[in-house]
Order: structure tokens, then C-alpha cells, then sequence
């Protein structure tokens, strides 16, 4: 498998460089670790390590050191489509370069062959109550899908460290190829009582495949959508709680299964998975409130109200970044080029205009620019998707192309348990105590 | 409910210091960050926060400021019995104080009405294939009891911050309660293809019950190991995987159910919950192996052939304690008072004289102290629970009485979403050769 080579090939280089960090230079100092930042949540303390993605809180994720705009224009594109094959994403992820046509369409082989899902998995589902929220139902899919794991038949049978990363590929293929399938059986399972399995076409690509199992009504641009949706929630570097969730649990040698239904349950968590559906429920308020799109000045007024109230307008004032969130404008550029008379795509283009200015002006938030999530539930919205509660299901299917890779690389590197340090409050009482006496000797 | 109000009494004056800590003293450095310490799994990096446990490496694990003994000794015990109720070590572990009798029991009481498991969890664990692993069934299980979340559903109808914690207690004493039925369940449906409901007494205490719908022989002395088997596996900090993964899901503001389920993903990794397992085999092998307990003699050679084969042996050379593990003494105290003629109890008592000699001679390990995987399995051997794959799923229910509290506590202190930061291999590169640069000039 392509996959395979290209990854053992590269493997020697890479264990060299982090074994002379690790034998040689352990000792020196990367970071400070203050009060604020304990008490903060390990806010922003250097401690992760992958080589799959990086933000840069001045232009954004990069993944593989290639910027969005960038993977978008060089990832070869599926057959009369403008949007790149997300299998050929996969392989940037997992290998570092930008693919073939091949080696790109070689991943969506690869996925084909490992699409179907299990009989039991469908009956497990069925056996959930009807409001069964749907990221309860992904969770247990996952899991569920564990009872096949390589990685954990082959750790029982006895296996070397160095082969960790050869089942952890096998499983996270397979992974990926079926996340698609139950993603979309719990969409018509759900929403449309339909009890049939998604009948999956191994003559079209991941993105065609899944607007065709979702049945939504324009199947040629919704396999654009989710080709480009994929791929721009793939990865995020891995301090987020869903990346960091997998990586923390797989660093035990839990098998994929059980390391992405981890990261499947951060994701679920409001404060990670949550803002697009909040940022598409701000904007259906304005709608209504004005029965359309509003003039620029009523929505400057309607954002100042939003702000007085105490309240806060999703998707702005990004945490990390200064800039507009790469993401989010290639999403618009998909919606400007797609639909440009949806009200929707028009409001979020105005707020896009307004609301950074308003922000600036109350000054309390340190960066007014947008993040991807006042963006992506316009596009679903558009097509159709309007469960909102679904879109968190959505972006765990893209999210899973992000956090195997970097699992894959995890037990590649050899990279050991995580195991930070706790502290407690008095601790960090004594410590500044001590530093305040220091101060005022 | 009691621990609702002793919990409230004592929420201003933690809200007070951690605002202080947060306001006045976020600049104060506690800890640096090596590169050993990122290449190393965020390796004792001083960055989690949590006052309900300490792991001090020189005597061991303290919760809420006592040791092992001391909670042992000060816990008010079920009656006519020696160990101490399940539900006092809860309220230890919630409220910070030793319980009385009564509020012991007040515990036990909030538990005896929460117990009951809806239909529905049942039907999705038979839906499983027959040879899924225990702990895939717990996870889904957990995962299925979501469906019922206060914390879920006050979260959507919208609440302040300053409440989370009450949902995320109603919870918490939800799936506490339920997760030794379920636990039972899967043991009796699982190695005894039992699929009635377990029968579930309100009339017993939390270890009392575990016996009798775990139907084991001796459900007296089982309900007394049961008893100390949950309270020595509840709490050790926040930096293990289970803990660790438990609170960073709940950082999101996922519900206990998503955030649990993670934590028991954590633990299902051999790293974590497979070291009991391990060792109980080794010894099983000795005594195979010598027809029985062999002679000191005898076993310091099998230690040194064991050590030079290129093998360790399972349990000795502890990670973080430079003291035998006081979870482990209590253990073998237990094995000692009440099956001293056991065989394996015999013989762990033996390699506790011997291994920790020849690890010495041998020089490699720097702790050569057991930990208390070293005597956690030859427990559950001794009553006839031997299903070794089954021993982290037991491990699972203790665990959720520490996590779940830390899950409490971070929501009624506001704790933010865990967030740290990722760097790349050639980012510490840099970073070396920066201080490396600097010595050379």
C-alpha cells in the first residue's frame, strides 16, 4: 500500500531526529509554565508535539507546513470538479506531500475496499431511543467498530514497539472509509425514519459518495461542500480538546476506536463543537428579525444591541488568531461562487463587513476576526442539512482524518504515555507567596 | 441533598482564591517546560489543577490531604464489617471532610434511588457481537445513559455558569450509581451468558450489592474487597489518562456521560489498565511453573532469568514512587488477613521480598517499589473473578468516583477549556540550537 511505503520510508529519518532530542537536549527550556496559565486550562503551555499541522495565530493552520489556499490550489481535484479529493488530503496528512492523482485516488481505493459496516453496528444504533442525540449515536459506532481492531488483536498476540504504527494504519483506514457511511445512516436513520443501509458506490470519491448517502437534493454540489468541509475540519495542530483527547487516550495504546470515540466526545462538548450552530442560529435571528437580509446600517445597530445585552455574537473574537480564519474564507468563496443570492451567504458576507468594526469600537475583545464555525453552517444550511444538532456529527467525520494521522505518527515516533504533572490550589498559593516574599526582600 | 449543601457552603471562598490566583497572580512562574518533557509525553509538567488527590513520590497518593491508611482507619464502615462504605469515601472525595455515619449513608441513600437502568442499555450491550470486549460494552453503556443528562438538558435550555455543577452532581450520582449494575451485568451476561437484569437490594450498601449481583462465592468477604477495591482505584490526581481525558472532555462543557466515557477509553489502553492483568499472569506463570509457590531461592533465579530474557516484570519499578505503593500494602494486607493460605497471596508476598532486591542489583529501574497492580488482580483471583480482560472494567467503577468529583468541582470552579499548545520537531530543533548558540558564544 502506498500509504505503507511512504511512511516507512520516511520513518528512520524522523526517529533519528526525535531520539537525538530526546538523548541529547532534553534538558533545555522551551517554556515557561505561570499560574495564569495552570489556572487557565494549560492555556496555551508548549507541550504537544506533531509535525501534521501548526497554527499560527498571524495567518492560521497550516497543514504540513502548506497553508489552506495553498492545499486547496495543489491537491489534485476529483474528475469535472473544482474541489480537491479528500483522499488526497489523507495522504498530505499522513505523509507529508503533496499527492498524485494516483497516489490520491490509490487512498480512495484503499477507502472502498473498507466501507462496509458490520450488520451489528445498525442493529446497536436501532437499539437506541429515538432521541438519541446523534453525537451519542457516533460515539457508540465508533466504539462499536472496535471489536475489529487490529491494533488491539495484534498488541494481545505480542507485537514490537516499532510495528505499533503498521495496525494502527490498518485500523485507521478502516476507520475513515466507515465513518462516512454511519454518519450518514444516522442522518436518514434519524431525521427520515429510513432503516436501510447507505448504499455506498466504489466507483465515486469520498465526497460523492457521501452526498449520495445523504441523499441531499443537488448530490454534485453537496459533493463539493463535503469534499471541501472534510478537509478544512481535518486538523487544527492538537491542543484542541478533540485533537488532544485522541492523541492523550492512544498514548495508553488504546486502539483508534477508542481514541477517536474520546475525541468524538470532546467534540460533542458545546464550548468545541457547538459555535456553527449557535453562529447559524444568530444569523436565522437577524433574518426573521428584519424578514431578510438587513441593511448595513440596522445590522451595525442589531450588533451593538447583541453586544449591550450582554450577549456575544458567535464566530467573532477568535481566542488565537488576528487574522480572519483561513477556513472561513475559503468557505465564503465556496458560498460566494455557489449560491451568491442565498440571504444566508449574503448576511454572513455583511456581518463578515460589520460586526469586526463593532467589536473593534467596544473594544473588549483582543481579536474581532472570524473563526471557520460563522461559516460552515451557512453551507449545510444552504444544501439542505438543517439539523443543527447533526453538524457536530459532520465535523467528526473530518476531524478523524486529522487525529489518525496523527495517532499513525504517535506510535511511528514511539511517542510515550502523556503524563502531566497536578498541582493544587495551595500550591500554587505557596509559589506565589514566595515569589511575592522574594520580591519584597 | 447533603453534599449538595456542604458543596454550596464551601463555594465562595474557592471561587475567591481561584479568582485571586487567576486576577493577581497569573504572571507568577511555577514550572519550566524542557524538551524532555514535550518529547516525553508533557512528562511531569506542572499544569493541571485539582485539590481532591495529591501523588507525593516520597509516601504516595493522599486524598483530600489524608493517606491511604488514614482513610481507611477514619471512614465509617458498613455495619459489622471492616471496611469502609463506598459512599463515605464519595463524600470524602466531593466535600473535602471524613462523613459521619449518617451522612455515609445519605450517600449510599442517593445511590439506592438512582440505581435502576433503563431498558434500553440493556438491549443495545446484546446487540453487541458475543466476544466484544467488556470494556467496548461499558464505554457504550456510559455512552447510552447520556441520553438522560441533566447537564445536557439544562445546558440546551440554558443556564448560568455559576449552576453547571448542580446538574453536573445530579449526574454524577446518576451514573455512579448505575455503573456497578451495568458493571455486573456484563460480567454475568457476558462469562455466564446471564441476560436477566441484576437484581439490585436498597437494603445494601454500594459493596454489599456489587457481591451479591456479581454472584460471586464468598459475597460477605467479596463485598468487603469490593469495598476497598473502589476506594483505593478511585483517585491518583489528574495527570493519569483516565483522569486526565475525563476532565479534558468535561473542559468542553460535555456532560459527565461523553466526558466519563473518554476517561474509560483512557483506561482501556494497556498502558493504563492492563498492568494488573500482566502481573497476575507472571505469577500465575511462576507458580506453573514451580508447581506451586516456589522457594526464595528459587524465584530470585526465575526474577533474574525474567529480567535477562529482556522482559520486566509486571508491576515493580514504579514510574513516579520511590515507596511501595500504600494502595498496594493495603491490598496485600487484606490478601494476608483474610486468605493467608492462598497460594497466590503466598507468593506475592514473597516477590515483594525478592523482586525489588534484584531490580536493585540489576541497577536499571530507578524505583524498584511494587505498585498496586502488583496485588489489585491476585484479589479478584482469590474470589473467582477471573476474567482478566474484566479486571479494568472494576477498575472503571472505582475510577468514576474520583473523576466524577473532579468533574463537579472543575464546573463549580469555573475551570476553562483545557487548551495547550502544539509545536513542531523543527520548532525544538530551533529552540536547541538557540541555547546551544548561545553556550558556544
Amino acid at each position: 500500500m502506498i500509504l505503507h511505503e511512504k511512511i516507512s520510508a520516511q520513518l528512520p529519518a524522523w526517529r533519528e531526529r526525535t531520539k537525538v532530542l530526546a538523548k541529547d537536549h532534553a534538558d533545555v527550556v522551551v517554556d515557561d509554565v505561570t499560574v495564569g496559565q495552570i489556572v487557565g486550562g494549560m492555556r496555551d503551555i508548549k507541550s504537544l508535539l506533531t509535525d501534521i499541522s501548526y497554527v499560527d495565530s498571524a495567518e492560521g493552520i497550516r497543514l504540513r507546513g502548506m497553508s489552506i489556499p495553498e492545499v486547496l490550489k495543489r491537491l489534485p481535484r476529483a474528475r469535472g470538479n473544482k474541489m480537491p479529493l479528500v483522499g488526497g488530503l489523507y495522504y498530505l496528512l499522513l505523509v507529508g506531500e503533496i499527492p498524485s492523482m494516483e497516489e490520491a485516488m490509490a487512498v480512495e481505493d484503499e477507502w472502498d475496499k473498507r466501507a462496509e459496516i458490520p450488520d451489528y453496528v445498525y442493529k446497536m444504533l436501532k437499539s437506541m431511543p429515538k432521541d438519541t442525540h446523534p453525537m451519542i449515536l457516533l460515539t457508540q459506532a465508533v466504539m462499536s467498530l472496535g471489536v475489529n481492531s487490529s491494533f488491539a488483536k495484534k498488541y494481545k498476540e505480542g507485537m514490537k514497539k516499532e510495528a505499533y504504527w503498521e495496525p494502527a494504519l490498518e485500523d485507521s483506514l478502516d476507520l475513515t472509509a466507515k465513518l462516512p457511511v454511519i454518519a450518514a445512516f444516522i442522518y436518514r436513520y434519524k431525521y427520515f425514519g429510513e432503516k436501510r443501509k447507505p448504499r455506498y458506490y466504489t466507483k465515486l470519491d469520498y465526497g460523492a459518495n457521501f452526498a449520495r448517502m445523504m441523499k441531499t437534493a443537488d448530490k454534485k454540489q453537496y459533493a463539493e461542500l463535503s469534499r471541501l468541509y472534510f478537509i478544512l475540519h481535518s486538523d487544527h495542530e492538537s491542543g484542541n480538546v478533540s485533537a488532544h483527547a485522541t492523541h492523550l487516550v492512544g498514548s495508553s495504546l488504546a486502539d483508534i476506536y477508542f481514541a477517536f470515540s474520546a475525541g468524538l466526545a470532546g467534540l460533542a462538548g458545546p464550548l468545541h463543537g457547538l459555535a456553527n450552530q449557535e453562529c447559524l442560529a444568530w444569523y436565522r435571528e437577524v433574518l426573521e428579525r428584519f424578514n431578510g437580509v438587513p441593511t448595513r446600517d440596522d445590522l451595525y445597530k442589531f450588533a451593538w444591541d447583541t453586544l449591550n445585552s450582554g450577549k456575544v455574537i458567535p464566530g467573532y473574537g477568535h481566542a488565537v488568531l488576528r487574522v480572519p480564519d483561513p477556513r472561513f474564507i475559503a468557505f465564503m468563496e465556496f458560498g460566494r461562487t455557489n449560491f451568491p443570492d442565498d440571504e444566508l451567504i449574503r448576511l454572513a458576507d455583511m456581518v463578515f463587513d460589520v460586526v469586526p468594526t463593532v467589536l473593534k469600537e467596544q473594544g473588549k475583545a483582543k481579536n474581532p476576526a472570524p473563526n471557520f464555525d460563522a461559516a460552515s453552517g451557512v453551507m449545510q444550511y444552504h444544501y439542505g442539512v438543517r439539523n443543527f444538532e447533526f453538524y457536530t456529527v459532520l465535523f467528526g467525520v473530518g476531524r478523524a482524518l486529522g487525529v489518525t494521522a496523527n495517532y499513525v505518527w504517535a506510535r511511528a515516533l514511539g511517542q510515550p504515555l502523556e503524563r502531566p504533572k497536578s498541582v493544587t490550589t495551595k500550591m500554587l498559593e505557596d509559589a506565589v507567596a514566595e515569589v511575592k516574599g522574594r520580591v519584597n526582600t
